[in-house]
């Protein structure tokens, strides 16, 4: 038996999310099928990131085992032949058999992009949210300098999500323009549900001026999700990566 | 009567081109059912290019004639209510009764984003022709410069093109890197049925060494279409603007 690990990106707007599901096509699902095709067996996969339904991935992990003779580094072009074009596999590798992609320390970057003015550009609007208003950057950014540290991100996190603790490290949070897009570029080592996409209808919020910047501080320490924004669209998300911090 | 002109964008993945055509999904069926749902009459639209299917734009034009009271600035915002997100008007305004957008003089610029390496950008898919090998840029730079000025460019058009003459006047066309796509950009006052998917298939060749640079003289000399290289596919092309030149 080997243990293959694959970095995949997707565009998730045709899915219902990365975890299998029975009756809903999903990004976990379709890998899963290209495996069984091409190794012969239902394979166990565990993901590093369940993306949402719609949401995007320029690099996310996943784990098999399997005992097929292919070599762990043509995984990558042979599994591409059997997925579809909105699905590819970048890069695939043998790990030990005890590497799990959510029990080793990781760190991942997401970016969630919003396209503000009258009318979104038909090119981009799968993978930008779009606002009328026209949103102050710098503000924004103010914000998320405040919410960049180790916090309890209990404000931030969806009802129902059963962790022990809220207590996360986002190492970096900005806000800036690029190709006329507004982009909230967020890294850490673990997230909660939703996390980002609260984060980003609270800067939303802020960059209209519906709040100031500095409201991001009560904010966090109110520990209770009715005192941030709403739960900015899926389409705005992408986790650009997902790496492990191998000791 | 009025006659208002609509600068129109689109992702052209999912239609069947432009051109309006019985039992498929065109840009310009999905626009008329859009004007009508809003004015209450069918309209008989002129558009400014008859993109191919699988084509992009982000300023094609339009015009149509409209007793309708609704004031000319208002389209865009009106029309995109009935329209669904892969088209959206950018801008309305009225036109004099006589102007029509094929016989005022105009100029246009076509960009073809082509994809270099092993694996492509699943978000990247819809808009990008993916090839395997790594093309030389400046190779391709050398040979679109020989394409620009005034040519009879008979070895870039598809057989089966009914036009009188086949000169045309490029204005610029240049090769270079962007986003790390490559991107073929040319402007003229007209191009010919597949011009620019032709200039970017033999483009191509050259990027690849099958063809040297200075072969692209001896191809327009040719004035022969089996001179030329293979017709690139569509979803690499986008129109970015069509505007027309005002004396």
């Amino acid at each position: 038996m080997k243990k293959i690990l694959l970095t995949v990106a997707y565009d998730g707007t045709e899915y219902s999310g990365w975890q299998i599901q029975p009756n809903a096509k999903t990004v976990e699902g379709t890998l899963r099928a290209a495996i069984e095709k091409l190794t012969g067996t239902v394979p166990e996969t565990i993901g590093g990131s369940r993306t949402d339904a719609g949401v995007h991935a320029l690099g996310n992990i996943v784990t098999f085992e399997t005992d097929s003779p292919i070599p762990p580094e043509r995984y990558s072009r042979a599994l591409n032949s059997f997925l579809p074009q909105d699905i590819r596999v970048l890069h695939s590798c043998e790990k030990e058999m005890d590497f799990h992609p959510l029990r080793v320390p990781h760190k991942k970057r997401y970016e969630y992009r919003i396209s503000e003015g009258e009318v979104v550009n038909p090119l981009r609007v799968r993978f930008v949210h779009h606002v009328y208003e026209t949103l102050s950057v710098e503000n924004m950014n103010r914000a998320a300098a405040l919410f960049a540290g180790e916090h309890d991100f209990s404000s931030f996190c969806s009802a129902g999500a059963q962790v022990e603790s809220k207590i996360r490290t986002v190492t970096a949070c900005n806000v800036y323009l690029e190709n006329d897009e507004i982009v909230i570029a967020v890294e850490g080592n673990g997230f909660l549900y939703n996390m980002i996409r609260i984060l980003a209808g609270t800067l939303i919020e802020i960059g209209r001026g519906a709040m100031a910047p500095e409201q991001m501080k009560e904010i966090l320490e109110a520990k209770n999700r009715s005192a941030a924004g709403p739960t900015a669209p899926p389409q705005g998300l992408t986790l650009i990566w997902n790496r492990c911090v191998e000791e």
